[in-house]
This record gives structure tokens, C-alpha cells and sequence, in this order.
């Protein structure tokens, strides 16, 4: 995989999280679009990113068209927007294009940080039946804080657990992820797994609490 | 806290998981006891572990007896057995013990490894209900790899993710946990998190299976 070649596009790629991730795949090479409804919000975020990786300019569009002309489409809308944003973009596809999810339900109420139980077990699952047949779904990024992304000046330190049905797929995000300084790909298995990973993110966020920071992610030891 | 006068009982001491923990304590240098159902099979490991540790002899009894000398308990029989040895031993408890809790409920149905879903939502929460109120419950030790645990010659670089309600428990745990080479503890919250933590040592099984090794544990990072 030649990594200058890859296209990595950003659904609500204005957000934190997708601004960090678009910074660190600028970094680590690739071609990188930020997609957002509004073409002028796009563009004040890559402009942005253009002034931190001034060497591999990002680009901006629509969400539609973004998802288009990717091959990499992460989708790094709040939770509660990703399966109507899905829905409405479901034609979009180009073939051969891998969905990555990376969102996670998580509520706040009374204070507390808890995990949204949905019916089909995770938010990638429920993601999944959103989404053609033929379009691989990938869980990744789940775990990495959006604070320590979007920070050009932070070194990464954590593993991306990434799941999948699609195991070809998943090889692929995997090969993609090894590009990312600091970031270790860790095969986790199946979707199923995402439900796993979707509560580690709920856990970090109660450590980023407890511990006052904004920083903690996963490593896994003994690999 | 002097860890040598921390006594810790170990209830179904004679498997892997309950040896490996009983090893790292005694070798930390914490008065160690193993409890069987039988005296025999209680001895037969206090034997072995004396072989390794000679330094710091492990006493052996009957899990009534060993929970009522113990101040840290750890249930260390298989998920299956837990709720019933629990409530054969709820009188056994001496008053300020504290019980810790690191059982998983994992199916290995079609060669699938698979979190067993409880209505309380974890092991820990279900095996709550099955403890007087005044003893504290603290979830521990739950991905940390009977197999790396039991092997003297093994370094550990893990994290052990401490989870309970009773905060002043949960510290004390912390604290002792400090004396075990290798180990960090890391304030995971309140026992509802035992329900990522049991699902994590499900993912780390499944690591394990791909990577090909038995030695898969976690780090939060950025602490």
C-alpha cells in the first residue's frame, strides 16, 4: 500500500475527533478529504489542518462528494447523527470504499458517563445494517482521544483496536493505521468486538476524570 | 499499609488463575493462604508455591477457614462456581474484610469466544447481590492473564483496572496492588465498570487466540 495513494475521507470531519484523525492521516501522508454539510465549514477545517501540514495539502467538499471519491470514508459524526447520516448517504459508495467507524454511544446524565445500550450490541453493529452488503464496515479510532489527535505537537502512544466481519478489509485499516506515528493497529476481531471497544472508550473517559487528563488511551501489552 | 501484614486468602486457590494471584502475593510478601473445598488439594499448591517463594511460606486450609482469617478474599473459582460458593460462605466473612472479585463469565461455544451476558450487567454486580451489604465487593485482576500470573519467571507490565462502589475499599486494593512487581493499579470507578473490564479479558482471550500467545494484558496510556 502506497499511502500517498490513499484517499481518506471525513464525514462531520469539522468535529474534534475528525479533525484529529484528518491531521494525523495528513501526517502519515494521505490524501485527505473533510467532508461536512456545509462546504464553507469544511473549508475553514481544512484550512486549518493546511496551515499545521502545510507539505500534504487536505482538501474539503460536501459530504456526498467527499464519500465519493473515497476509499477510506471514516465516519466521525456524534453518534446520535451516524445512522441518519449513513441512511442519506447510503448511494454515495464508491465501490471498493471501506466504512470506519469510529463512534461510540455515550451519555452524561447526572454526571455520570455511561454507555447507550442499543439492540444490536454496538454502535458499529447498529451501523452495519445501515450500510450496502458490499461496503466493509471497520470499527478503529474507537479508543483514541480526540484531545490527543488534534494536538499537532502530541506523540501518540496507544493501539487502535480495530474489528471487523470483513477481514480483508480489516487487513487493509490495519496496513493503513501502521502509517500513523504512534498508533499500533491491534486485530480485535469481529464486529462483535466493537462492543467491547465502544465501552473502553466510556472507561477512558471516566480515567480522563478521575485522573484529571484528557490523554489516556489503550496499549495492549505481551503482543 | 506493611504488606507483610496483609493476609490474603485465596477461595478456589488451586486453579491457574488463583495460583498465579497467590504467587505474585506471596512473592510481594503479603501472608498468603489458599482455600480448597479439600485440605489435600489446598496443600498440594501451598506446596508448590513454597518451592518458588521459600522466603515467604503460603498456609492452606478450607476456603471457611480461609475467609475467616483474610482480610483481602479473592474468589478465584470459575464463574459458574462463583454465586454458590459465595453464599455456602457469607457467615465466613470477618467484620472490615473485603472480597475481590476477578471471575469472568466467558463462553467457548463453536469455538467462539463470547461474554456471557448477566442480568446485573457484570459478574461483579451479580455476585454483589450474593455478599452481605457491610462487606465491600472490589472488582480486580479481571485482565490480568492466569498464565503470565503463574509463571515465576514471567515479568509483568500490565495494569490492573480496580473497580467498586466503596471507594475506601477500592483504595486499600489499589495500595496493595502497588506491591506487586509489574503491576499498576488504575481507579477504574464504581463496579458498573466491571462490565468493560470482563469484556476486555473476553478481547484479550481473543487476541491471544490470534496473535498466537497467552500473555495479552492492557495499559491505559497517558496516565
Amino acid at each position: 500500500m502506497n499511502i500517498n495513494e490513499l484517499k481518506v475521507g471525513l464525514i462531520g470531519g469539522t468535529g474534534e475527533e475528525g479533525r484529529g484523525l484528518a491531521l494525523r492521516w495528513a501526517m502519515a501522508g494521505a490524501r485527505v478529504a473533510i467532508g461536512s454539510r456545509t462546504i464553507e465549514r469544511a473549508r475553514t477545517t481544512a484550512d486549518e489542518l493546511n496551515q499545521l501540514v502545510p507539505h500534504n495539502p487536505v482538501s474539503y467538499g460536501e459530504n456526498s462528494r467527499v464519500i465519493a471519491e473515497s476509499e477510506f470514508v471514516l465516519l466521525t459524526v456524534p453518534f446520535a447523527h451516524a445512522a441518519a447520516t449513513l441512511e442519506s448517504h447510503k448511494q454515495d459508495f464508491r465501490a471498493g470504499a471501506i466504512l470506519i467507524d469510529i463512534t461510540v454511544p455515550v451519555s452524561f446524565e447526572q454526571g455520570r458517563v455511561r454507555y447507550v445500550e442499543l439492540a444490536e450490541g454496538s454502535a458499529s453493529e447498529h451501523l452495519r445494517t445501515r450500510l450496502r452488503d458490499e461496503i466493509p464496515l471497520v470499527a478503529a479510532f474507537k479508543t483514541e482521544p480526540a484531545h490527543l489527535l488534534a494536538d499537532a505537537s502530541a506523540k501518540l502512544d496507544c493501539d487502535v483496536l480495530v474489528a471487523s466481519d470483513d477481514k480483508e478489509a480489516k487487513a487493509r485499516v490495519m496496513e493503513a493505521v501502521k502509517f500513523i506515528e504512534g498508533l499500533r493497529p491491534v486485530d480485535a476481531g469481529t464486529l462483535y468486538s466493537a462492543r467491547t471497544l465502544e465501552r473502553m472508550t466510556v472507561l477512558a473517559i471516566g480515567i480522563n476524570r478521575r485522573y484529571k487528563i484528557k490523554t489516556a488511551c489503550y496499549r495492549v501489552m505481551g503482543l
